[in-house]
Formats: structure tokens, sequence, C-alpha cells
């Protein structure tokens, strides 16, 4: 009866059109219906045909200097207000340990995903637990680790297409794996490579997301061993390691997954073979000189001393082969990790060796999985292998063998194509037209060139360069949409470009990295930048481009109570106000609170200092957009609560004060008001 | 002698163009001329005049639906490739604890600043020493904090325009400020407010910031002590606190701060007088109820609770006479820190309350001073003061007082107009053609209304709503450009969007916020908004915007070996390759590193597990965006060396192994070998 009486107070001291009172006949948006029209409506698009322009966008265009191919690009990317992009991008953030979702054509960031490093405007490592156990999975035994250097995205496939469920990503920094749930785009597990500090090739996914793929970089002793450089050949050693994905469960299965021995190259770039290479993995590698570095004043820089050969080795896996081997006797423990030793993947025939001009980076199997190609940023061409080729090399049986006994097809054998596209080739991607496109890091350049065989359109001359866009500057690796897939999209491809020098605003010493939109609708020579991106935040390496219609995310979660964790509702829930409480046991506490707007609820929270306190939060919101933050000052604790989820705090009340707790998203015009005290009693004989 | 074969056989081993050999010959980019051609310059407009829209324009737009409203949007945002921006935005990140940096009228974001949250693309808080220091500056004494709530980052000036120096921004939860140095964009001082776990009105500066101020919120025991809430009346105190800041060091000088006790209302935003006003302090606050919340089934919300009253208390601040009073012996010390009791404040005459409508959040001075204008979000009208009024009434004395004896103006004897403009005024924005704008939180718009006194334009009716454009949805705060200086510009107005429900691509339960840019450079009912961006990285509370040409920063540090904490040379850089050296002292290990591309020096260090290592990286490039990364996996640490940093970790070498560290930007073609081996030999005794 108070209750009610509260209530209704409320709603008669504040205009109705306040939050918290009859929400179910007020707009989520508190408002009027006129403010709801897009404003970008007046005056429509006819049905078809051209559209009018205005006398008044040819003057606009004028005075701030516009070409008519500016104008052109800015209709072309220009998404008013309300209107949807037509692709979402997922690209590394680099040594930022994040994923950034871009919309596409606009180019707008629509969110930052905290992976590996703590970000508190998604409560992600602030107290929450589901997501302090996440980052948890991703420490060492001695330390916690809170950042990454993020480099591959994944889109988990379905017979080899995108299919929108999840997003993995490695990071170089400590050979780690993310899983992230396109659920509701947040991270649910990071695992922690037990074999090695360090990997680069990470991830890439199978056609059906049975394994994610982390390819290893700079050689160590496997598990961490000690050992110093002049035992190098001996003692240091590669690894690729194939994580187990369990999809029901949204997981990696870290106990069916497993790594191969290889030597002690630097491995790099991997991808999965499909369709005509289903089952099949190919990996790149540098450092096949086994250079150590300069040591004071002798020896030689690992730049010169690691760029002498002419070939590395692509290494090429038998990974269904691999993955019954990794079940048998003959394979080794390392920290408890499942490896097949190298002389082991050697004599059951899982790993072959193709050279591979020079110091490649990208390798990148055709749509069909027909081919392969390299890019070596020390020569001038993207080489193209044959998968067939390859396994009648193997059937002839004719190879020589590295120094480790490792068989090395040759080369002439296995190639098909060596196509000459100009300085610093460095990865490739592929469209629906039969064009492949490599990025020249030192000719700043996107290469648009024809494939071969069944790729091959009427008329044009296969394995040929057709044209060269210049991009500014130094591009790493490209997007195109779909482009990783059985089915590339064609239409767009974003260059993902390492220095920006003067194409932005100058903001200080470190520069925002420059993502370019290239236009790749049209055939032959018409392939132009339409519009520059600056990133300044984090520094995307690689990146994946999938239809928006694939993704179908949560607007809320599905019931009030809901756990991100299990993906479940929670056994901690509360779903009102009347279930709120506090029970004290001794000196531990526990309290089942909620968040509405705009109140929580309680407003008060009376302890003891030294208190070990667990704290269950609800927000009983089912609107979309009501999110409510959950701030504790002095405790280090930010939550995000989205509309629905329940997360659980747990701390050591060894703060004494009058603290306030309140709400960080502005969710009403009560905001500010929403706000409880949590009183901390000190204690004589407890250490503040 | 075999330094130089070495350089010349890299030279020879790989082409020229790649960069550290012959640095000066090549350009920075490592592309040949073609390829700096802007690639949006075909076509180039006409010197005068409208531009001839081709046919092709006019397809894409149809094809992509737009309006002729649309495509003229389109071509007044859309900022063609190495066309810069006009105008940047300094943004607040919610509680994402950052600044973002936003080019206008593009609306791309050009740099994402670390600021109390860690950030390790650029190096801030994983090791780099000048960093650690900055946030260690930020913790209590008994908790290092590692997040924060931002919200009003404050632009330094100079005769109350913005000059381009310095950046200073609050953190709500935990009441901190921070100092950001717009030369090199970092943040170089956090400043942990000792009185207090919690403000709201920080940062604002006065017209030649010698002083930032900081208005305090939730009332607590001052200096962090524990009372119940049962004593809330005279146990709990909120604040007004002046940071003295020191221009010539760029830091706030704590010594030199102070703060005035205030009546536990919960203040709020806040504003420097200039011009007619100068020397005063305006902040509003709520909860001049004095609820203390919910307890259990018992009292009343804080909702409802706080939002009984129809007007609460504008805290008027005779600054030029507080800092006297500051200085003298009148003050007490709480934690230290200096304060002004709330009783000689009153005596002294320096603080004064002014009724105002209800719930209020923007207190907003006009350009030359000689107004206030406050929004009641419960309220319908923006409200506004006349500074000469408010001293007249001082000086007539006519004043009664509030239950702590700080006198109170009479509303009717200092207003100057009410201005009937909607649901839910918020906060309040002038331009250059005599109007202002007020968000509109419950109507999700903004209102044009027309200013009276010296701002009335020819014809028009003063302190009169103009027009209204809906936004979408639930606008806290607004940005005008150069809006808070004595002479803003006009042209552009951005509406900080706390929800976007449906205007973007469903990134899951937690949305973007969007900024909606509006142009405002006609007058009348001509408002448009022109662009909606995301914001899917913190949530943005308030935001400057500036021009962009009075932005100074450094395109490189000015010499090698510069240190950004003390923005001068530092005592430990080298400065060539020839000064690299290793010294060892008992366990006491301290390195001089250098890198360039590409290629750390030393490439070996050996260490043995206890170490106590010292180490200092200089990064030798001058070319601008020749940044390395320094990452150490397993440690925890990565650096960002923008050209000629010098910075230093200090780290127990407590894991041993064989350990990579490399460079995490991809700065060259040969990056991936910019690699080097930390050797920890393990010890039997060590505890690992």
């Amino acid at each position: 009866m108070k209750r009610a009486l509260m209530l209704l107070g409320v709603c008669l001291l504040v205009p109705a059109v306040i939050f918290g009172c009859r929400r179910e006949d007020v707009d989520t948006s508190g408002q009027p219906k006129e403010a709801q029209e897009e404003s970008s409506d007046e005056g429509a698009a006819p049905a078809g045909g051209a559209v009018a322009l205005s006398g008044s966008a040819e003057e606009i265009a004028a005075s701030r200097g516009l070409s008519p191919t500016d104008i052109e690009n800015a209709v072309r990317t220009y998404t008013p207000s309300g209107k949807l992009d037509d692709y979402v991008m997922f690209a590394s953030g680099g040594h930022g340990g994040q994923v950034l979702v871009v919309g596409m054509p606009s180019m707008r960031l629509l969110k930052l995903i905290g992976v590996f490093t703590p970000e508190p405007w998604q409560g992600f490592g602030f107290g929450a637990e589901s997501t302090m156990n996440v980052l948890k999975g991703g420490d060492t035994p001695s330390k916690p680790l809170r950042w990454a250097d993020t480099h591959h995205p994944s889109l988990s496939e379905t017979n080899g297409e995108y299919d929108g469920q999840f997003l993995f990503i490695g990071d170089k920094a400590n050979s780690r794996v993310a899983v992230i749930d396109l659920r509701d785009f947040e991270t649910k597990q990071l695992v922690k490579n037990p074999i090695a500090d360090i990997d680069h090739g990470g991830t890439f996914v199978t056609p059906d997301t049975e394994w994610v793929v982390e390819g290893g970089q700079y050689a160590q002793p496997m598990g961490g061993g000690y050992a110093p450089l002049e035992e190098y050949n001996d003692k240091y050693r590669g690894h690729i390691t194939f994580w187990k994905f369990d999809r029901a469960r949204g997981r990696i299965d870290i106990a069916q997954s497993f790594a191969i021995e290889v030597p002690p190259y630097w491995q790099d770039l991997c991808d999965a073979g499909k369709l005509a290479s289903d089952g099949w993995i190919f990996c790149n590698s540098i450092n096949t000189e086994l250079a150590t570095g300069k040591n004071g004043p002798d020896g030689v820089n690992f730049e010169s001393g690691a760029s002498q050969n002419d070939m590395d080795y692509m290494h090429a896996v038998d990974l269904d082969k691999a993955a019954e081997v990794a079940k048998g006797a003959q394979t080794t423990k390392v920290n408890d990790f499942t490896v097949i030793p190298l002389q082991v993947a050697i004599d059951e025939q899982i790993l072959w060796f193709i050279p591979e001009p020079k110091s490649p980076h990208g390798v990148d199997v055709t749509p069909k999985g027909e081919y392969i190609t390299i890019g070596g940023k020390l020569d001038q061409n993207a080489t193209v292998y044959n998968f067939q080729k390859i396994k009648d090399a193997i059937t002839a049986g004719e190879w020589d063998t590295d120094p480790y006994g490792v068989p090395v097809l040759p080369f002439d054998k296995v190639v098909e194509a060596q196509v000459e596209l100009g300085l610093g080739p460095l990865h490739t991607v592929y469209d629906d037209k039969g064009y492949a496109y490599t990025s020249l890091f030192l000719d700043s350049a996107v290469a648009r060139w024809t494939l071969g065989g069944d790729y091959r359109q009427d008329g044009a001359e296969p394995w040929k360069l057709v044209t060269k866009t210049p991009v500014q500057y130094n591009v790493g690796h490209l997007a195109a949409a779909e482009g990783d897939t059985a089915s590339p999209d064609g239409n767009y491809l974003v260059s993902l470009n390492k220095w920006a020098i003067d194409r932005f605003q100058n903001v200080g010493p470190l520069l925002p990295q420059n993502f370019q939109l290239i236009n790749i609708a049209s055939p032959g020579e018409n392939m132009p930048v339409v519009y520059d991106m600056p990133v300044g935040v984090g520094e995307p390496h690689y990146a994946q481009i999938i239809k928006a219609d694939k993704l179908k995310a949560f607007e809320v979660y599905p019931e009030v109570g809901w756990d991100p964790e299990t993906m479940a509702k929670s056994a901690n829930a509360i779903t009102s106000e009347d279930q709120v409480r506090v029970e004290r046991d001794g000196n531990n506490v526990e309290v089942w609170a909620t968040a509405i707007r705009s109140h929580f609820t309680p407003e008060r929270i009376e302890l003891k200092q030294g208190d070990n306190v667990t704290m269950h939060i609800t927000n009983l919101e089912t609107q979309r957009d009501a999110t409510h933050g959950f701030a504790l000052s002095a405790y280090n604790i930010n939550l995000s609560l989205e509309p629905g989820e329940t997360e659980t705090i747990k701390f050591v009340a060894d703060v004494p004060g009058a603290h306030p707790y309140y709400c960080t998203e502005f969710c009403s015009a009560l905001h500010l008001e929403m706000v409880g005290y949590m009183l901390v009693e000190p204690s004589q004989t407890a250490a503040r």
C-alpha cells in the first residue's frame, strides 16, 4: 500500500512524461511523436531514376571546394539519420586490445568491443563478475594480463559463409584467443596458449568453425622455458595451434585442442582451406634463416639476418590427419597441453613445406579453395599455388627436406602463376567478378588483378594486373565485403593504411591510422577511394566485413535476470523490487538489488569495515537502450547493466565512509537522482 | 667498420625503398610520387560559383534512396581524402574515462585520448614511467583507480577565448581533474580531490585559466569520514573546489588550490563569469530537499524526494574574494587541503544563493557575461538572470537565508526573463547571431531562442522561442562552435544525444550514443540535423569545439630524446646507437636502448631471474608518423614511442624464459623483424 502511494506520489510530483511512471504509456524516448519523424525525410526520393539535385547542394559543394568526384563519393557514403548501413566491418584494435565495429559504407564506428583490455563504459573488467572471469581466463599462471595486441578477427562460418554468430580474435603479444558472442557483442572467453608467449597468425576458422587456427611467431623454448640463443636451432621451436570450438557452448574446448611443433622459423599468417582444399591449413613463415639477432657489436640485425633467403616456407598442414593423431598416443603434453611433436608430424605426413618468395605475410585461399596466394613483402609478385598440384606433388613423392627433416615440395611443380604487381605485396582478398586485390605496402597502392581457372571472365586475360589505386599511405591488410567466404560480395573493399601523415587534422605526434573505403563495384580500371576514416583508437591489422542482415543481435536481453556469462537466466536474478533484500551471515553480506528508471533499490546499504560483500544487481528494464550503469566510488567498480541484465560484484568493504553509488548512464531526466549510499562503518580493529 | 659494413649489407640485401637505409633520400611513406596525389582531385572544383553535379551522382543518390535534403547534408559534411576539418571537438568519454577528439563537419573520430583509464595503443599506463606517474597522481591513499566517469572537458582560455594550449576534464566517479597538454594530446596530470569521493561540475575554467572549477555532487562527510545518514543535515557537506593552474608548468598547483564548504545540497554544473561577471563563479544545485533516500520499505526514493521543491539554489561565488580568504587564517585543512568553512564563506560574503527552478542542470553564462541561463529539467523554461541585478540585490541587502544561514537573493529581483521552451530544458549554448540554444531532454529537441539586451538583433523580439529541431533521442548537453567563449562562431552545433534506439545497425543490447550535427549557420527556423555520428565508445556528456587552426600540436617531438612528462629532453635519452649500453650493478640492471626502422638496439638482453631492471628506450626517428611500439610479452608492458620520444620502464625480472620484445606499430615492410629477446635465466633460489 505504501509502495502504491509512493509510485502515485512520484507521478504527481513529476510530469508523467518522465520515465518510471506508467512506462507502458510512455514512448521509450519520452518524446512527442513529431520528434520521431526522420529529419532527413523532407523531399523523399522518387521511386526510381535520378534525384533532382537542388541548386543549394551545388552551392554548398562549391563553397567547400568539392569536385564532382567528391560529390559522387559523398552521396555514395553518406547515410542519413536513421538509415542503416549495408555492411558491418569487424576490425582488430591492434595494441588497443579491442575490436572495432564499423558501419559501411558510412564508415562510422558503431562500437568498440572490450576484449583483452578492460573497458569501463561496457563495464568490462571493472567488478562485473562475468567479465572478471573472462579476463582471468587470459592470465598466465604468474601474471594478470590487461592489454593485448589484437591482430586477426575471424567471423564464425557455416559451409564457408559467415553465419553472424561468433567472432574470434588473436592476441599476438601473449598468444591468446578470444571468443565474442554476436548476440550481445560481448567477449565470453579468453584462452591463453600454454606453450607460447607470442603468436601472429590468429585467428582463422575452418569452414564450419570446428577449429580456430593460431599460428605462432617468434620461436621460443616450447612451453616458456629458458635456453640461451646459442641453442636456438635445437631448443627453440615454433607452433601452430588448433583450438577446438564447441559451438553449442559458445566456448573453445581447451582439452580437445592441440598444437603442432614446427621448426623455429617464425610462423606468420594462416588461412583455412575450403571446398577443394577443405581439411587443410596453410601458414607462411619468415626467418627460415634462423637468425638470432645482433648481440652488442656482433652479429646481424634481425631485419637483415631474417631477410636473406630468396624463399621461405609455406607450411601446409593436413588438419584432418593431425586431428586424428592428436587423439592418439604419439602426442606429448607441454604445460598440460597436447602437442604433436615435429617428428611425428613428419612421419605421419601432417606437415609439408612449400617454398614461398620472400618475407611473405598474407596467405589467402581463393573462394572455392583451389588456389593459395602469397604476398612476399620483399618480392614484386603475388605467387599463386594450385592445391591440386600440391596434392599431386605429395603423391609423386618428389621432395627435398629442410634441416629439420620436413618435406619441401618443389616450387615449380606446385606454383600456378606469379603476377607482377609492384613493391611490397602483402595481403590478397577476392571479389565476385574474378578479381583478386593485393595490398602493396611499399607502393602504397591496392592492385586489382585477374584470377584464372574457373574464375576467368569472358575476354579477360588470367593472372594479370588490371589497375592500381593509390592509397594514403602504406597499406597493411585489406578487407573485402564477405571477402574471406566461399562467395565474396564485391562492392566494397577497405584499405587498412598504417600511416596517415597529412590526411587529417593534426592531433599530436601519435597519428590515427587511415581506413580507406574503395568502391570495387565496377570492373576494369575504375576502383576509386571514396572515403577516409581516421582510426584514432588502436591500430587495426585485419578486418572482416559481413552483410549487416546476417547479424541477429539481441535488442534487449531475452528476459529480466539474464546472465551474460551463461547466456541464460541467472540464479541470482530478482525480477521485482519486492524481492530486494540484504542478508548478513557474520561478516559476509549478500545483497540482491534492482535498477530501474530512476532509482536503485535499496538506496542505503549499511556495512561494517572488513565485510565480505557480494551484490547482485538486476536491471529491471525491458525497453531497448534502457541501460543503467552502477558506479561505486572508491572501489574501482563500474557496471554496465543492459536491459534485463543481472551482474554480481564481490568486494571487501575495506574503505570506511559514506560512499555514493550512482547510475553512470544518463538514463532519464532524473538520472542524477539515481543514487544510493553505501555506508561502511569504521572498525577500530580493521586496518584501513 | 663492422657497423658500416652491416648497414651497407642491409641496403644491398633489401630494396632501397625499405626504410632504414638512406632515410633522407626516401619519402616518408616509402611510396612513389604518383601515390601521393590526392585521389579525390579528379575534376577539380571551379574557383567560384556552383559545381555542376554529374549525372552519376544523381543516379547514386537515387539508388541509395537519398532525398535532395540528404544530398545537401552529404556535401555539407563529406570531407574528401586529405582535406582537413574546420573544427575539432573535444568530448568527454563518460564512464570510458577518456576524451574523444572529433573532426568537424565530417564528424570523424580523430583520436581517443587516454586520461583516467589505461590505454595500451597510446602506451598509457602499461609500463611507461611518464604515464604511470600520471595515473598514480589520481589514486586514493588506499586504492589505485583505473577508470573514471569523465564529464566536462574545458579548453584553456586566454581573455575568454580558447587558446588551444590545454584541456581539462573532471572525473565524477572519484572527484578528480586531469590536465591534457595539446602540444602532444597527452595527459600530464591527474589530481585527486582529497576532500570528496565524487563531483559533477568539473571542469570549467576562468577566462584566463587561472582557476579550474570543480563543483561537487552527492554530499558526504567532508574528507571521506563516516557518518550515518540520520546525521545528514549536520555531518554531510557539499563542496566547490578551485584548482589553481600554473600555465608555465602546465600543472595544477595543489598547494595553491582550495575548496569552499557548502551545504549538503547536491552541487552540479558550474560556469565561470567573464567580462561583465569576471571573477564570479555560478554553480547550480539539486536536492535542496536534503533527501536521504529510501531505507528498505521506509522513506522516499531520491528521484521523488529530491524533486519536491519548486526552486533549488544557484550558488554564486565571489571567486576573487574567496581566493583572498583562502590565503588567510580563516581556512581549515581537510586531509591537508585548504577549505574555507561555510560560516566563513557566509561571513566574508563569498557565497550567495539564488532560487532556480527546478532540478536544474546547465548554468551558462552568456558570451559577454551579463546573463546566466538556467535549464530546470522539471521546468518548461529557460530562466535568465542578470548579473548586474544580482550585484544590485547584494548591494541592496535584501535577502533571506537558507537553513544554513547562506543569503538567498530574491528571485524576482535578479531574474531577467523566463523563456518557455518545452519539456526538460537542460543546457544552453550561444552563437554569434544573438541566439541561444537549449537542449530539451524530454522533448528530444533543440530549441533556438532570441537573447535580449545587447544581443538583440534588428527586428527580433527578445527572449522568445524561434524554432525547435527534433533530435534522436533525448539530448543531454549541446556544444556550439567556440560556444563557451566570449565570441562564439555559430555555424555548427552538436546535440549529444543519450539514446540512439533505431538510428544505427544493431550491435547488441548496449547501444552507441548519437552525436547529431546541426547546421545553425542560417537564421530563423532553418536549423537542420545534417549528420548522425554514433559514439560506440564511452558516453560523452559535454563537449567543446575549437577552430582547428587554433591548435598547434607537435608533428613530431622537438628533438630526439624527448620526455613527454617534463616536455624537455630526457636525462636518460641517447641519440645514436653508439650510445646503447647495458650496465649491471649487483642485481640492478640498467639498459639504454634505441628504436629505428626496423630494429631495436640491443636485440638481446641477458638477465637473471630477480634482477631489478630499468630500461630507457629512445625512438631515434624524426619523421612524422614514424611511431614504434615496444611490447614485452609476459610483463604486461607496451609503449608507444612517438618520433623522438624517450621512455623508461622498470620491472622485476620475475618470469624466467626467453621473452621476445617487439614493435607493436606496423612501421615498415620489415616491421615483423623488429624484435629482440629478453633472456631471463632462472635462478634456483628465486621464487617464480
